[in-house]
C-alpha cells in the first residue's frame, strides 16, 4: 500500500488496529491505497480525554492566545503542505482541486486567526453587542457575553474536501475554546490523517484539543451531552439520522448541518451571447461541473437560462465540455479526475437515470468516455454531463434529486420572477449565483430568492477579475442554507465561532458588569489619580482609570474665529437669526468639531510619553448644543484595553464632554495606541 | 359559564365548535369557566391562509412600517388592558401576577417596536454586520442580509403567561415579517383569546398575520415545512417530542424551545445576616416561590447558600413564608393564588414526593393549608414549600426533577467553586442569579457558570433599587438557555427578530451590493452634480450622491495656531524632534481634529437649507498623518438614509479625506438630520 494504515488519534496516541482494517481504493485504478479501522474506538474514553484535558487547556487561554495558536498552526501547515499535496491525487483530485482543499483550508485557518485577533474581545469572554441600559437611573445594566461551551465539538466530515472540510470546522471550534473529535470520511481519510499528523507533530495545540477517527464511528452519538456540538457535512439523509438521535432531540446537544443541496445558477435576462456575463456564466458552469468532478455540496446543479439563450448556452457548454480532459489526476494535463469511488459512480449513475425521466442528456456519454492515463473501465470515471429539462415547472426530480458528480441540469426561464421561482424550487440551498450587470435585476432576484439560499453570489464585468467563485465558501461569509441545505451556519467570521460558544445575558450593576466584562461601563467606579493617565504605560493603565479636566469657556469669539479659521461657516454657528429658526438650536452654537478640539486641548498631556497616537474615534454623539459663553470640561476614562503588537496595545477611552450645568454635551470612544511601558 | 367558549381564530374568523367543547375550570373553586374545541381545526387551510395572505402582506411592508405597526398594536392593547385584567384572576393569578403577564407582555411589544425602528435597517432587508472586503482591489465585496422566512411561525405557548408568553413571540415574528399561528395552552386560553380579540378588533395587522388555536392542535406539525419556525415554551418532554417530528429532523423546520429548567440562586459567600445582599436573596427567593404560585419557567428552584448561613436563611425564609396569604386571587390581600389546575396540583405533589427522597421539607405542610376566601379542598392550592438538601453533591433528583409550583430546595455550599458546580448541576438553565457585592466573586462565578445558563442575574446594594428580578426576562436580553433549558434563544432585541429571518451572505460588485442593500458601498458609483448635496432635501437625496471639495494646504502655521487655539500641544504637533522619535510619524504632523475641522470647512454649505444638524460621527479612522505643507480634500457620499420623524430623517455620509497624492488620510461616517423637503 502506498499509504500506511490510517490510525485513529485516540487520547493523544495513534492507535493500532485491533482487527483487520477496511481497505480504501484509489478511484483512478482500483488499487488498495490504505486501510481504516473496522471497529469503533473507545469513544467514552476519547470524550473523557477531551473533556478532562483539551477543554480545560483551551479555556485557560485567552481568545487572543487561541487566535495566535491557530495562526501558528496555519503557518506550520502552510510550510509543510507539500506532504498533503503528495497524497491529494489518490482522492481523485487534480492539483487544482487540491488547491481548493489544501490551500483553501489553510487560508481559512489564517482568516479565523485574524478575525479572532481583530474582531473578538480579548480575555475569557467574547462580548456580543453593546451594553443595554435596563433601568432609568442606570444602576442596573446588561450585556451579552459568549463563553466556550464546556463540551466536545464532534465534526463529521464529507469525503470531498478532507483538508478544507476539516479545518473550516476545527478553526472556529479551537478559537472558541472547544476541543474537537474529528470523524473523517473513510474514503479520503488518509489525507485528513496526514493533516492531523502535521498538527500533532507541530506541538502547537494543547493535549486533547484534537482527536481523530478515520474508520468505523459507531456509537459516537451516544457520548454526546448538553454542552457538546455535533457538526456534520454530508447528505440530507445522514443529517436526518443524526437529528433524530436522542442526544439532539432530548439531550441538548447542539446540531449543525451543511447538506448537499440543489444549488442554482441564473443567467440574467439582459445577457447576450458575447457579453461578459454570458461568458462568466458558462465558465462558472464548467468549473462547477468539473471541479472535484462535481463532488461539492455547493456545486451548481441547476443552470437557469433565459429561454431565448438556451441554444447558445447549450452549444457553448457542449463545445467546451467536450474539450475537458478526464483521467488520472496525477497528470498535469488532466482537468477532471474520477469520482471518489466506484460506489459513488454507481450512485451518480443511478441518480442520472432518475433525472433522465424528466430531462434529456445533452452532453456526457455514460458508455463511451475517453480517459487520459487511466482505464475508464477500472477507474471511477464519469463523463461531464449536462441534462436539459425543457419544462422545469412540471418537473419534480430535477429540483429534488442530486447526482453528486459532474452533472448539471439546464432549464429555461421566461422572466426574473420565473427564474427566482425555479431557483427556490430546490427547497433550500447553500448558494445561488446570478450573472447580471443590471442592479435592478440583481435587487429583484435578491428579494425573491434570499430566503431560500444561504449565500447569493453575483458576478458581472465589474467583479469578474476578483470574484471568488460560486462554489467557494469564504471564511468571512456564512456557509450554510435553509431547508434542504440543513439550516446550519458555518464560517461567517465571528458568527462561525459563536456556534461553539454559549451566549449568555448578564445583568448587573455597572461595577459588577465592568468587573465581569473587563470593560468600563457607564456608571461604574472610576479611579482618579494625580498622575495623568497619558503618562501611564499600557501595562500600568487599568480599566476605569480616569481624568477630569479643567473647564473652558466657549466664547462667541472662539466660534467666530473657528468659523474663519476652518471655513466652516454653517449658519448655525454664524447667523443668530437663522440658527434660531433651526429646530435643534437655541441660537448660534459652537461647532461640534470645536468642542472636540477644545476637549482634546483640555485632556491631552503634551509631553512625550507612552501614548503614541490617536488612531480614531467612534460612537460620537452630540447630545446638547453649546451656546457662546457656556463652558465645557471633559472626562476621560479607560474603557477597554487590547494588546496589539509586541510594542503597544490599543486603549479605548470613554470621553464625555459636559457643560457648566453637568449636562452631557457630547460623548465618544477615543482610540489610542499606547506603549506597554511608560 | 363566566367566559364564552374559546373559539379558534381560523382564516380571519372565529370558528364555532364542531362538537361538544372541552371544559376549563377555575382553579380556585373548580367551577367551569370556559371551554375549548375538542377537535383540531383545519390546519392545512389555516397554514395556506397564512402563507397566501399573512406572509405576503407583512413582507410587502418595510421593517420600519412593521415596527410602527406593532407599536400601534401595543398602544391599543395598553388602552384596553382592563379587559385582560378582568379575566386574569380566573387563571389563578393575583393582580400582581397579572402585571408580569399583561403589562409585561405589552411592554415587550413596545420594546421590539423601538428596537426595530432604531436598530434595524429600514426597507425589505435587515443588514447584519459590516461590508466585508473579499478581494484586494475591492471589486468584489460581501455583506449579510436578513429577510423574513417565507413561512409560518407556529407558537406553542405555556399556560403560565397567556399574554406575555404569546406577545413575546408574536412581536419579533411580526417585526421580522412572518405570520403566526398561535397555539395557546387550553387551561388559560380564554385570556390569550381575549388578547387576540383585541388584536383582531384593532384592525392594525393585515389579514392572515395572526391565527389562534385554543383547544386540540393534533396534526399541527404535519403542516410545517422548510421555511417555517416552530417555537415552543413548555416542558422538556414536550419539546423532545416536537424535536423528533420529521418536519424538524428532515423537513428543515426551524425549532426553538424554552424549557422549564432547574434554575438556581446563589447567595455570595461574603454575605452576612443583615447585609443588603442577604436580604435581597431572601426577597428574591420569596418572590420566586410565590409569583404565579411558582409556575414560571425561570423560577429559582435551587437556593444555594453558604453553609454557615444556612440556619439564618432557613429561619428567615420560613418566617416570611408563613406570613404569605394564599387564597382566592381576586382578593386584594391574597399574595399567592392556586396552581392552574387540580391536575397540576397532583403533578407538583408527586414531584415533591420524589424530591423528599433526597431533601426534607422545612416549610409547607401539604395537608394543612390555610386559604383565604377559598376552600383548600376544592381549589388547586399548594402551600409555599421549602425543601432542604444537606448533601447536594450526592443528590441527583434535586438537580433533575422540577416541581412546577411554589417549591424551592435549599442546599449549602463550601466555596464559590462549589456553588458554581451546584448551579451547573441543573444541566442547563434559563437563569442563575447571584447576590454579591464583591466584583471578584461576581467574575469568578460568571466564568464558572456562564456556559450552563442563558442568563446570569447579579444583584447587590448598588442595583437593588432598579434590578428587574431573577425571574423576569427582558426584551433586550436573550431568554433561553443551553441543555435542559432547550438550547433556544428568544428576545435579546434584534437577535430575537433574527430567529424569524434567514441570514444570507451576499457577494457582489460594489455597485450591485449597493443596489441590493440600499446603502452606498465603497467602490460603488457616485453621482456628482452641480447642486451641493446639502441643498437637497432628504426625499431628493439619493444613496450615492456625492461631493468632492476643493483642496486646502495645511501649513505649519495652521498647526501651530490650532495648538495654541485649542490647547492641544501634543508633542507630535509641536516638537519636530520628539515627533520623529514616534514610530507613527515622519515628524511634526497635523492634529486629527484639525483635519476633521478643515474637512468640514471644505464640505459644509453655509446657507440655511435642509441639513438641520450634525448629530455625530462613527468609525473614524486616521489612516495616514498629514505633514505641514501637504494638502487635503474631502469626498462626501450619501451612504444611507433612514426616516426618523414626520419632519426629518437621518442621512449618513461616508467622508474620506485624501492628501495631494490621493492617499487616504482619514475616513468616517457622518450623521446628519435632514428635512424631507429642501
Amino acid at each position: 500500500m502506498p499509504v500506511p494504515p490510517v490510525q485513529n488519534l485516540d487520547r493523544g496516541k495513534w492507535s493500532p488496529f485491533r482487527s483487520r482494517g477496511k481497505p480504501i481504493r484509489n478511484p483512478s485504478n482500483g488499487e488498495i491505497i490504505a486501510e481504516v479501522a473496522a471497529e469503533p474506538p473507545d469513544f467514552p474514553n476519547m470524550f473523557e480525554f477531551a473533556r478532562r484535558h483539551g477543554g480545560p487547556a483551551l479555556r485557560s487561554m485567552s481568545i487572543r492566545e487561541r487566535a495566535r495558536m491557530i495562526k501558528d498552526l496555519a503557518t506550520e501547515l502552510n510550510c509543510k503542505k507539500d506532504r498533503l499535496y503528495s497524497l491529494n491525487h489518490f482522492t481523485g483530485a487534480t492539483r487544482k482541486d487540491g488547491w481548493y482543499d489544501i490551500d483553501g483550508g489553510i487560508g481559512t485557518v489564517f482568516s479565523f486567526a485574524s478575525k479572532g485577533a481583530r474582531e473578538m474581545q480579548d480575555g475569557c469572554f467574547h462580548l456580543d453587542g453593546d451594553t443595554e441600559r435596563l433601568s432609568k437611573r442606570g444602576t442596573f445594566v446588561g450585556r451579552h457575553i459568549a463563553v466556550p461551551r464546556r463540551g466536545v465539538a464532534v465534526h463529521i466530515n464529507a469525503f470531498n474536501f478532507p483538508v478544507w472540510g476539516m479545518l473550516e470546522k476545527l478553526a472556529p471550534a479551537l478559537l472558541a475554546g472547544m476541543p474537537a473529535i474529528v470523524k473523517s470520511a473513510s474514503s479520503t481519510s488518509y489525507l485528513a490523517a496526514e493533516c492531523i499528523r502535521l498538527i500533532k507533530d507541530a506541538g502547537i495545540l494543547p493535549e486533547g484539543a484534537v482527536q481523530f477517527i478515520a474508520g468505523n464511528a459507531d456509537g459516537i452519538a451516544n457520548c454526546l451531552g448538553p454542552q457538546d456540538v455535533l457538526s456534520l457535512t454530508g447528505s440530507s439523509e445522514t443529517a436526518a439520522l443524526f437529528r433524530a438521535q436522542s442526544c439532539v432531540t432530548a439531550g441538548g446537544t447542539k446540531f449543525i448541518a451543511e447538506q448537499d443541496s440543489l444549488n442554482a445558477s441564473i443567467l440574467g435576462c439582459h445577457s447576450e451571447l458575447g457579453t461578459p456575463e454570458f461568458e462568466l456564466f458558462i465558465q462558472e458552469a464548467l468549473r462547477e461541473i468539473t471541479t472535484k468532478a462535481g463532488q461539492k455540496c455547493t456545486a451548481s446543479r441547476r443552470l437557469i437560462i433565459p429561454r431565448r439563450l438556451l441554444d447558445d448556452a447549450l452549444e457553448t457548454l457542449s463545445d467546451r465540455l467536450s474539450e475537458i480532459v478526464v483521467g488520472n489526476p496525477e497528470l498535469e494535463k488532466v482537468e477532471m479526475g474520477p469520482l471518489v469511488s466506484m460506489e459513488q459512480k454507481r450512485n451518480v449513475l443511478d441518480k442520472v437515470n432518475q433525472l433522465e425521466l424528466e430531462a434529456s442528456m445533452v452532453c456526457g456519454s455514460i458508455d463511451d468516455l475517453e480517459t487520459c492515463g487511466a482505464d475508464p473501465e477500472i477507474g471511477a470515471f464519469f463523463a461531464p454531463t449536462i441534462l436539459l429539462c425543457a419544462a422545469p415547472d412540471e418537473a419534480r426530480r430535477i429540483h429534488e434529486i442530486e447526482a453528486f458528480g459532474p452533472v448539471s441540469c439546464i432549464m429555461p426561464y421566461r422572466d426574473a420572477e420565473h427564474a427566482a421561482a425555479l431557483a427556490n424550487r430546490g427547497g433550500g440551498s447553500l448558494v445561488a449565483s446570478v450573472f447580471t450587470n443590471d442592479p435592478v435585476e440583481a435587487k429583484s432576484i435578491a428579494v425573491a430568492t434570499a430566503a431560500w439560499h444561504g449565500r447569493l453570489y453575483f458576478n458581472n464585468r465589474e467583479s469578474m477579475k476578483e470574484a471568488t467563485g460560486h462554489g467557494s465558501p469564504l471564511a468571512p461569509m456564512i456557509h450554510g442554507g435553509p431547508g434542504r441545505a440543513g439550516g446550519g451556519e458555518e464560517l461567517g467570521g465571528v458568527r462561525g465561532v459563536m456556534q461553539y460558544m454559549q451566549r449568555t445575558a448578564v445583568q448587573a450593576s455597572p461595577n459588577l458588569l465592568a468587573a465581569i466584562s473587563g470593560q468600563w461601563v457607564k456608571g461604574a467606579a472610576r479611579n482618579f489619580s494625580t498622575v495623568h493617565p497619558f503618562k501611564r504605560g499600557f501595562n500600568e493603565l487599568k480599566v476605569g482609570d480616569a481624568l477630569t479636566t479643567d473647564s473652558r469657556v466657549v466664547t462667541e469669539r472662539d466660534i467666530r474665529h473657528f468659523a474663519e479659521f476652518t471655513g466652516d461657516k454653517f449658519y448655525a454657528h454664524t447667523d443668530e437669526a437663522a440658527a434660531m429658526r433651526n429646530p435643534f438650536f437655541p441660537g448660534k452654537v459652537a461647532h461640534g468639531y470645536l468642542l472636540l478640539s477644545f476637549a482634546a486641548g483640555l485632556f491631552v498631556d503634551p509631553e512625550e510619553g507612552p501614548v503614541l497616537a490617536n488612531t480614531g474615534l467612534s460612537k460620537l454623539a452630540f447630545r446638547k448644543p453649546v451656546s457662546p459663553g457656556e463652558s465645557i470640561r471633559a472626562e476621560l476614562t479607560v474603557k477597554r484595553k487590547t494588546r496589539r503588537t509586541d510594542e503597544y496595545g490599543e486603549v479605548r477611552w470613554h470621553v464625555s464632554i459636559e457643560n457648566q450645568d453637568c449636562e452631557l454635551v457630547a460623548e465618544y470612544e477615543l482610540r489610542t495606541f499606547v506603549a506597554y511601558r511608560a
